[in-house]
Parts: structure tokens; sequence; C-alpha cells
């Protein structure tokens, strides 16, 4: 009975998104950053009522013991919901992809067919305790004319239901239907994997959050999802490379922040120049008291614990750093081909064939040369803003913007065209 | 154990799939349209066995007492086969998408980013009993630089046993890896099962064939798919058409093909031209022994089988039609996004504003004015193949040509930069 329950509220929360499509699909541009403005202000106005919201989470975390870094993650302050509006002024200021004619065909039929570009329709995003998430997600979708579903971490539901209300108020003073942004409120795993399967509302899923959580959305989602993964990120110093430039590359790609997925987390060096690279790195990366964990050739030239093979795998996201010793940028390839998880990956040369054979043959989102991978990052490759990292290669690859929010449709234009 | 030998074979087949990546995407298109020629030139001269191979398939379907229509389809002549290998040669005619720079932009970071075509990288298909489907399906995959592994229905196994070895051939004549295009033996469901789960080794999966297969593969993969779905295509019928036009256009959709996913399923009309058009329409129609099924409303001008709700959501692919009355283009539109499958919808109108409203308000692939819904196809709109038509909104939408079968990759130059 009570499963029942739970399972019309979300077919309710489902068709109510659909049914917003037509209204959100033929906003004009004006409007749409009307509201967001709005909305922006709202959420300042309101801040003394979202941290209240946020208090209760922040206590109900602490009771059950959640870590310091978790509670850091819920907590909102003054200057992090400024951060909120800011970032919805930000996607205000974006051109609106919608309507744009994508390409024009007119075949020997005669017809004259033009690929549009529209909304996605309903996005459902599943993420965990971050609460800027929530209006972060919103801007985007409701930029690019889509409703949204969010299912957010229980940890963070009073600050979440703060603030999708405060939303929700932008958009109904503008006289848009508050169900353009849903939150479900049953946070429980049931509800959850039922929002995985809700094909018939929502077209497309998107998981944001840990590793596991991805994969478990992967796993058991029925509509399509944009996997926005993790990253297993090398850093190749090739033979003959600026051995200073190497460093500062890689002391960069994996210190200047360490828990995201676009950082370093190994380096793969070529054997002949591993005597005068190895040592110059390592103290570099003492500095930020970086542990090195490499292969028996690397570790002849500077002392360090022995790599298993786990580790060639591992995103620590951690001050840890694997090294492994190649003999070719062949070897090099097959190695990162082989662990990475497509995101983002670098070679440090002065050999331009060899940045050429890199950047044609390794398998991932954003190949790089002579370059820190952390600037994998819709601002960094002037999106503006961005929705997620996708590792996958259907749809959206690297950094999405507005525009991998977005899908199109073809408008076709005859005068009593039938087929012969 | 035999379960395991199974699994094992599913494993190494992907293995070798992925294997055969990075040779396939830096093939050059020469190369590619020479081994296509190959390819159906060999269809050609191994006429014979590729006969011998059907005629087994088609023995055993005759045993097991399959149905004509589903013989039909399962049967090779030399008149099909040179069908086939034709298609190779039109697939070499087109040009190769691969390699393409698709955009290119230098942020304030100095960085020069390149957003360049790539494969997919191996592509699932699952299929049915057409054996054409083996020529096809590996002559899109391969001139895209895509492995294809293929699971074909156990009807035609012999037939695509023999197709397949075939275009190996013709790999391995031009230095190829023949693990390129590989075809499932083991027809079983609990392979086909694990197939749909080998997101390690298949980066995306192309379901072709029945609606009740393509909603088996939506809802059991969990590698990425993209949905090539049934048609439930509606004509809108308005106030003011040129009534002639309409006929024609609606006789044409309906008729010209009947089991085909862009046939006209179900006439949504204006109240206010019924009394004129339906009795117009029934003489035409009555020429090809179409049945009607309509509302009251229809039934009064012309006499047919009431409609019931389930008439409004079937894609009957037969010689029946479902009549609809409305009172406006708004009540046509919510109809028909109500029960239609995103593929083609057409209105027949002289009101360029009502045109305008079906084509922006209709959520659908491919949205017609003055046309027949039977032009949605990779042919008609230019494309020179398609692999499908998608009525999904992720990646691709409509017809599939090249393009649906890539993915895409930003190569970065630097010369130093790290991020600040």
């Amino acid at each position: 009975m009570e499963a029942q329950t739970q399972f019309l509220e979300l077919q309710t929360i489902g068709r109510q998104a659909k049914e917003t499509e037509p209204i959100l699909g033929i906003l004009k541009e004006e409007q749409k950053n009307q509201i967001l403005m709005e909305a922006a202000n709202l959420l300042i106005q309101e801040t003394e009522q979202i941290l209240a919201a946020n208090e209760k989470d922040m206590k109900n975390g602490q009771a059950k013991g959640m870590k310091d870094g978790l509670l850091d993650r819920l907590k909102l302050t003054p200057e992090r919901i400024q951060g909120m509006a800011e970032g919805l002024r930000q996607i205000a200021k974006l051109p609106d992809p919608i309507g744009e004619i994508m390409s024009e065909r007119t075949p020997s039929n005669g017809l004259e067919i033009r690929q549009v570009r529209v909304p996605l329709g309903v996005i459902g995003i599943i993420y965990e305790s971050r609460p800027n998430v929530t209006a972060d997600a919103f801007g985007l979708c409701f930029k690019t004319g889509n409703a949204v579903v969010l299912r957010g971490g229980s940890d963070a539901i009073f600050s979440n239901q703060a603030i999708v209300e405060t939303l929700q108020n932008a958009l109904t003073k503008h006289g848009v239907p508050a169900e353009a942004i849903q939150l479900l409120t049953d946070t429980s795993r049931e509800t959850a994997s039922a929002f995985m399967k809700l094909n018939q509302y929502i077209d497309v899923l998107i998981p944001r959050g840990s590793a596991s959580l991805i994969a478990t959305v992967v796993n058991n989602s029925t509509i399509p999802v944009i996997e926005t993964g993790s990253g297993n990120c090398h850093i190749y110093v090739d033979e003959g490379a600026d051995l200073n430039m190497a460093v500062e590359i890689v002391f960069n790609a994996k210190t200047q922040r360490i828990g995201v997925c676009n950082a370093c987390e190994s380096l793969v060096v070529h054997e002949k120049i591993k005597d005068s690279f190895l040592p110059l790195l390592r103290d570099k990366l003492s500095e930020a008291q970086v542990e090195l964990r490499g292969d028996s050739s690397a570790a002849e030239v500077v002392p360090m614990k022995q790599a298993t093979e786990e580790d060639w795998g591992r995103e620590y996201l951690d001050y840890i750093l694997s090294v492994k010793t190649v003999s070719s940028i062949e070897e090099a390839v097959a190695h990162i081909n082989h662990y990475n998880t497509g995101h983002s990956e670098a070679i440090v040369t002065e050999n331009p064939e060899h940045a050429e054979q890199f950047l044609r043959e390794i398998d991932a989102a954003a190949v790089y040369v002579n370059a820190s991978t952390r600037f994998t990052d819709g601002f960094e490759f002037g999106f503006g803003a961005e929705i997620g990292i996708s590792t996958q290669k259907l749809h959206a690859r690297g950094p999405m913007g507005l525009e991998a929010l977005t899908s199109y449709k073809y408008k076709i234009y005859g005068n009593g065209q039938v087929r012969g």
C-alpha cells in the first residue's frame, strides 16, 4: 500500500513535468532570462529561510556522525547562496541554443528540410548531498527549455526543498508552471529505482556524484543516461620533453585541486629521461607531500613504494601519484588506453609527430599536448557553464555546455509531395 | 560449465573487437572504400555459397512452420545479394565523416581546442531474421571506423555466417583484422542478455527489428542504446486544407508501403471539413480496401467501426486507419502528442500560422507540412544511407546517416599551460 502511494507520487510528478514541455519549449529567451534573474534575487532574499533549512540538515548529519568532508559539501553559507545566485545570472547571460537552425537541405524530392534545435524534454538529475547542484541544474535545464525532476540525497532534503520552493516562486511570479522544477521528497531506494525506469515521462537521466552513484544509475536505468564519469587521468612525459615544463604541468594537474575528476592520477615516463626527470619531479611534489608509487624501473631512480596492478586503475583523489616507465610512445599509449577512464590525458613532448600520434591514438574525451589536464571544464573550454563532463561517446563527450541539454527535430515543408 | 564457456566466447569476441579500434580509427578513406568495393565484389562472387547457406536456414524455417512473411524476409536470391553489394558500393561513395574538425576555439587560457569527429568504437547490433542487415550494418559501421559485433536471429544463422565470412575475407585481403566484424554464433537468450551488459567492450547498442525486440534491449541493456522505434504516425487535415492534396497524401502515407514505421496509422480531421473530406477519402482508400475505425463524429459521415482507446495507440502496419475528429488545431496537437511515438507527423493546411504552430508544438523527429510521412528515411533526406530511424532524443533523432555512428574528441594544443 505504501509502495503504491510512493509510485503514485512519482507518476504524478513525471506527468506534471511532461505537461510543462509545450510551455517551456516555446518560452522566449528574454522570458527565460528574466526568470533566471528573478530566481537569483529570490535566493538572496530567502537566504535566512534557506540557511535555517540547511541547519536542520546539518544537525541531522552531525547526529548521524557524517564525516567532515561530507558535512562541508552539505553546508550552506550566505556566500555559497550568493554563489548559487551568481551561477544563475551567468546562465542568463549565455546565448539560448533553442530554435537554432542546425542545417537546411532540399533533396531532389523538393522538400525543404530544416534541422532545428529543441529541448530534450524532461531531464532527471540524481545527485548526492551538495545543495548547490539544485540551483545549478535548474538554471541549465530551464535555459534550454527543459523541465527537471531532481532526486537529491536524503541528507540535503530540507535544504533542497527550500531552494526548490524559492525557484518555483520565481517561475509562478512570471506565469510559468512551478512543475518545471520538481524535487522527489521520497528519497528511498525503491523510489529511486522506480524513477530510473520512468521512461514514459523522463527523456534523459544525468547522475552527478560519486563513481558508485553513477554505476548504480547506469546499471539500473532504462532511461537513456548521460554518464558523467570518473577520471583516471595520465600525463606522459616523452623522451626529449621540456623537463621543467613537465614538472610544472604534473605538479599542477596533481595538486592544484586534489578531489576533482580531471586531476592527474598517474605519470607515465619514458625510460630515457627518468634519471633526469624523476628527481626533479620528486623535489617539486614533496612541496605538497605527494606520495609516489611506481614500477621497479622508477623505484631505481627515486625510492618509492611498489605500485600494484590495482594502483594503475585507481582514481586516488588524494596526494598519491602512480609512476609507470615505458620504452616507447607506443607502450605509453597502450598503457593509457588500457587503464584510463576516457576523461583527460596529456603528453609533454617537443616532438610534433609524437604529439599528433598521442592526440590521434589516445581514446579519451580530452587529449592535451603540453598542458595540464585540469583544463577539462566547461568554463575553461569557453562554454560558460557545464552540467558535467561526459565520459561516454554517445550524445556528448567531454565538458557539456547548454547544447548537451538539447535535441533537434526536422521541420519539413512540402507542397503536396507523396512518395513514388 | 556450458554457461561459462558461452560467456568466455562473448568476452573474447568483445575484447577482439575492442583491439581493432586503434587500427580502424586511423584507416584512410581510400582504404575503407577499397575494402567496401572488394566486399561487394566478393558477395557477388560467393553468391552460390551464400544461397546454399540460406537454403539451410529456409529449410529449418519451413520445418519449424515459420510464417510466409518471415520466410520472405529470410530468403535470399541472386537479386537480393546484388542489392546488398550495391548497398556497400553506395556507402563507399559517401563522404567519410571521420577526422572532420567540428569546431575550433581558443579561450583566454590560450589553449587551442579542436573538436574532431571520431568513431564511436565498437557497435553492437541486435536484429532478427533479415540477412541483408548483416552487410548493411557492416558497411555503415566500417565506413565510420567502427568495429561491429552482430547478434542476428537464430533463424538466419547459416546465412549470416556465410555473409560475415565473405566480408571478413575482404578485410583480411587488405590487411585489416577480420575481427572488425564478428557474429555471435551462440544465439541463446542468456548470451544475448550478457551481450547487452558487455559495457567493457561495446560502446553502443542498436536494436533493429520489431517493437518487442527494441523494448527488450532498452529494458535490459546497461550499454547506451540508440532506439530505432516504431511509428504511430498521424496526418492532421486542417480546416481549409486542400482536400484533394489531403486525399493524395493520406492515401500515399497509408498504402504506398504498409509494413513500415513511417506509414500513416491515424487520421485527425477538423470537424468543419469532415463532411466534405471523409467521403472523398473513403472512395480513394477503398481502392486499397483500407478499413476505417473512427469516433462517433466521423462515423456520422461515413459508416465505420467504432475506434476504441486501443486503436488510438496502435501501429497497425496493416490496411487499417483510425479516424479522430477535433474541433481545433490545439485539440489535434494534444491528441497527437498524447498518442504518437515521436516518429513522423504531418499537417495538411493552407494556413501558414497553423503550419508553424504544428511544426513547433508537435513532439516528433520529423514534422511535415503538406507532404506524406513516408519521406522519413535516410535516402529521402539526402543522407545516402541510414542505420535506422531514431525515435529517442539523445544523440540522434530521425533518420540516422553516417554521422550518427560517430562521436568526437577534443584535441588540445598548449605550450605549458597550467591552471591558476
